[in-house]
C-alpha cells in the first residue's frame, strides 16, 4: 500500500526528489512518484489530491521551484500533513521557493524542509507514519544511532589520521 | 460592463485593494471586487475565474500576502492579464508576498507591481483595457501630464517659499 | 492522554506559542506546554525529549526565535516529528530563527512553518495525528470547509456592501 | 502590423530578450526588437516611446539589468502597458534589477515578471493583446490546455518508467 | 552663485533631503533646491540638467525612494558629478533605493551615499567643490578636526560621569 | 602631476582596480596606483593620505572586499572626496563590502559606487576633476555622446540583422 | 585593574553597551568604558589602543553601527581578543553593522557577538579572561548553573498555571 | 599541552577547518582535532565538552554549515570561549550558517568569525590564550608586523612595475 504521494512539479525537479523516494524505500514504506504543477496543469493537481485520497494517502510531499506553489495548493485540499520542499531553480538559489513554500497563512501549514531537502522530506513523512507504527519507531531510532556511528567511525579515522 | 474583477486574499487587505478600485472609478473603468484566498477557499477562486470568464472580466487583480498563491492560482486558469499586488502582512515586509507572486514559471505570467501597489495595479489595468479603447487611452495621457504638473506645482510653491 | 508537547524556549514567547495550544484544544488533542532553552537548559531540554517518549508523546512542537536551536536541538534526539516555529525576537524580524529552524543537515528534519506561525503548527500536528485516527480526518476536511465558508460569507458581506 | 516593441539595454541581454520574441511569433504577434538603454542613451529611448507611439505599438517589452531603469523611464513617457524583464547581470543575480523594475511610484506602473523572464513577458503582452482579440485569446486557451498536457505526458511516462 | 543643484523626487522627501542644503549654507555654499520626479515628470527633469548647466552648476545632488531612477537619470544626462541619496519609503526600508542608485551601468556613475544619508551628500559635494577651492578644503579640515573634537569631550564627559 | 591615487586593499584586487586606471588614461588624467589594507597595513594606509596630501591628489578611489573598511578609514582622514568600490570577494557577492563601505556615519562620506564599479569609479573622478577643468567637461561630454552612438549603431545593426 | 576596555562609538550607543559593562561588574572584573569613533576620531581611537596596551587591558569590546568599522580598526592595532558588537542604528536594523564587523579578512580576526548582543560581548570577555583564572571559570559554571535553574522556574511556574 | 580544541560538523567541512590548525601550528599552540555534529551525534557532542573539561582544552572552535548549530550546542555546555566558524554549504553561501552561529541569546555567546574564516578562528585562539601568555602576545605582534611587511612588500611590487 503506497501511503506516501511524492509529486514533482517539473520532471527537471526528478534528480532531488528522488532522493525522497530512496529514503521510503530504505525504510520500507510504499509510495508513488510523479509530475504535476500548479500553474501548468492545475486541473490535474487538483485531481491527483482526490485520488490520494482514495488511495488512502497518509503524506503528500511536493517538491517546488520558484513562485513554489504546489504544496501550498495541495495542502489547501488535502486534509492531511504536505512537507514541502522548496528547490534551488533560477537565479535566486531557492530563496523564492522556500518563502512561496512556509510563509503559508493561518490554517493551511505546510511543514516546509530545507532546501532541495529532499532526503528530509522523505524521512519526516516516515516519522509522521511512525506516529502510528512502531516499527517504522523503532527503525527511526535505529537510524538515529546509525547517524551517530557514522559521525563516531569518521571521527576515529581522522584521530587515527593525525 | 464590468471589465476588471479585484479579489483580495482576505478582508484585511481590503483597504489596501480598494486603491486599485478608486483609480478605475476615476477613468470611469467598470469593476467587481471582492474576497477568495487560494488555500482557504480554492474552490471559489477556480469559481471566480469561471464566472470572470462569463461576465467577459478582461483584467484580473489579486492582492495577497505572505506565500502570496491568489495571483498565481488565478493565472493558472485565467487566459487574459493577472495582475499580482504582494501585500506587506507578516513580518518579512512583504518581500516573501514579492517572491512568491512574481517568480512565476515560464507559461504562466503574473504582471507585478511594487509591495502594497494596489493603486499602480489598477492604473495598469486601464493601460491594458487603453491599448483597445482610445478614449481611455486619451484619459492616461492626460493623466500623465497631470502628474507633472503636480510636480511642477510643487517645485515652484518650494521655489517661492525659498 | 497528552499527545503533543509544546516547548518554548522562553516565557516571553508563550503568548505567540499559546496559539498552538488553543488549536489542540479546538481540536481536542491532549497537549502539555512548557519551558525550555537549547542554550541556556541544555540538560532539561534533553531530559524533555526522555519524558516525551516514557509519555507516549507523538508530536512536539517547538518555538524558538534568534539562533532558533531548540527545535534542531529536540530533533536530533527525538525519533518522531518535530514541528519548529521560528519566532520573530531580536531585529532581524525572524528571518534568523527561519534559517537556523529549517536548514537541517540531511538525516534531522525538523517541519517547519511560518514565521510566528504557531496556529498552524498546531493545525499540522493534528494533521499528522490524523493520519492514523479518521475521527481527526473528519473534523479537519470540516475545518477546511469552515474556512471556505468563512471567506465565502465575507465576500457576500463585501459585495452586498457595494 | 507591429504591436509589441522590444527593447533591450545592451546588446549582451539580446539573447535571453529573444525568448519574448519567440513566443510572440509563435502566437502570430509582429513585434520589432531594438536596443537602447536609459542612461547610455537616453534621448534615443525617448525618441523610440515616440516612434512606439506613431506606429501604434500597444505594449512595450523592455529588459535590462543592475539599476534596472530602462522600464521605468519607458513606462514615464508611453501610456500603455510596459513590460519589464529585470535581468540576471553583475554580481547580485539580477535582485537590483527586479527592485529598479517593479518598485515603481504611485502612478507609473511596470508589469513586472520574474528575473529573465523574456518569455513570460512575451505572453503577457500577448494577453494583453487578447483583451481585445477574440483569436488570440482562443490561442491563449490552447496554450494554457497544451502546458497541462504537456504536464500530463511527462508524468505518464514517468509512472511507466517505475 | 549657486554651485549645487538638490533635487528631491518629491515634497515628501523634502525633510530629509533639506540636511543636504543645511549643510551647504554651514559650509558657505550657495545652493538651489527644486523637486523632480524622473517617473512623474520626466521632462522637468531633463529640463533641470539643462538649467543647471546654464547656470554653471558644479553638482547635483538627487534624492528618492523606491525604484529610486531620478540620480540615474540626471547622470545620464548631466557630465558633472551626480550625487545619489537613496531614501527610505515604502517597505523595504530603502534597499530597492539603494541598489536602484548605485548600481549604475559602467559608464555612469552615481556617487551613492548611505540610505538617507542627505547631510553626507552635502558634505560630500563640499569635497567636490574644494578639489579647485583651498578656503573650502580648509574648512572641511577643520570641520574633521571638530568631529574629533566633539566626540573627544563626550568621552570626557563620559569619564567624569564614571 | 598625478591627481588621483587608486589603492587597492589587496594585490589580489588589482585585475579589477586596474579599470580605474585605464578610464583615467582615457581622460588623459595623471594617477599612481598602490596597495595598502585598512587591517593588515593601518600605519602604511595613514601615510598614504598624508603622501597624497603632499602630492596634491584631489581624490582617491579605494577598493576592497568583506569588511571593506578601507574607503572608510581614508575618508576618515583625507579632506577631499574619496570614493569607495565595493569588490565582490569571498561568499556574499560584495553585499558585505557594499553596506562596509556606503553606510558611513554622518559627516564622513564615501562615495560608492556598483560591486566591482571600478570603471565608473574612474569617471567619476574624472568628473570629479571637470568641476574645474572646462577641458575635462568637454572631454566628459563627448564621453557621453560615444556612448550613445554606440548604443544607437549596435541598435542598427541589430534591426540590419532581422 | 582594568582589564577589558568598552568603546562605544558615539554617546548614543551607550544605552546598549553599557550591558556589557554591567555583565562585568556582576563577575567582578575591572573595566574602563569610552567613546571613540573610527571615522570622526581616528586618532583618539589609535591612542586608545596604545592606553590599553600601556594599561595592560586584556580584550576590548567595540560597539558600532552602520558601516561599522570600529572593532575592525581596533583590531588593526591590538594584538590581543577583540569583541565586535554590531549594533541596530539607520535603517537596515543592523545587518550592515554585522557584516561590517564580521567579515574581516584573514589575518585580523573579530570576535563577532549577536546585533546588539552587549551582554554577551561581556560575557565573553570574561571567559576569555577565565582561561587564565580558575575563580572566574567557576563563576561562569555557577552561572550557566543559574541560566538553567532560572529556565526551570519559568517552567514549574508556567506548569501550576495549567 | 592540547589548549585549543578543533571540531568540525562533517569530515566535508575539513577542508576549510584544517585552516585553523595550521595557523595553531605557526604560532606552537597544542590542539586537537575532530569530528561531531550537534544533530547528528549529539551525545558525542555533549561528551566532547566534557573531554575538553577534563584535558584543560581553554577555547573550542567549531564549524558548521547550514542550520549550524554546533558552536552554539558547545557553548551552551562549555564555560570558557566557543568559537563558531559559520561554513558555506548548501544554496544559501553561508548566511544560513552566519545566523546561526551568531545570534546567540543573552547568556551563551559565540565568538563569531567571517564565513569560512576558519584562519581568523585560529588567530582568534591565539589572542585569547594570548591574554595570559606574554610569549603569544610578542608572537602576534610580531605577526602583524609580517602583515603590514608583506602589504608594502607587494606595493613595492607594483610600484616597480608600474
Amino acid at each position: 500500500m503506497k501511503k506516501v504521494m511524492i509529486i514533482a512539479a517539473s520532471d527537471s525537479d526528478l534528480p532531488v526528489m528522488e532522493e525522497a523516494g530512496k529514503v521510503l524505500e530504505e525504510f520500507g514504506v510504499g509510495y508513488e512518484m510523479t509530475i504535476s504543477s500548479a500553474h501548468r496543469s492545475p486541473e490535474r493537481t487538483k485531481e491527483l489530491v482526490e485520488k490520494a485520497r482514495r488511495d488512502g494517502v497518509k503524506v503528500i510531499i511536493a517538491g517546488a521551484g520558484l513562485s513554489a506553489h504546489l504544496a501550498g495548493s495541495l495542502a489547501a485540499e488535502f486534509p492531511l500533513p504536505v512537507i514541502g520542499v522548496p528547490l534551488q531553480s533560477g537565479v535566486l538559489n531557492g530563496i523564492d521557493a522556500l518563502l512561496s513554500t512556509m510563509q503559508m497563512p493561518p490554517g493551511i501549514p505546510v511543514a516546509t524542509v530545507a532546501i532541495n531537502g529532499a532526503r528530509n522530506a522523505g524521512i519526516l513523512a516516515v516519522q509522521i507514519l511512525a506516529t502510528s507504527d512502531k516499527g517504522l519507531e523503532e527503525k527511526l531510532v535505529g537510524y538515529k544511532k546509525r547517524l551517530a556511528e557514522g559521525v563516531e567511525e569518521k571521527a576515529r579515522k581522522l584521530e587515527n589520521d593525525q
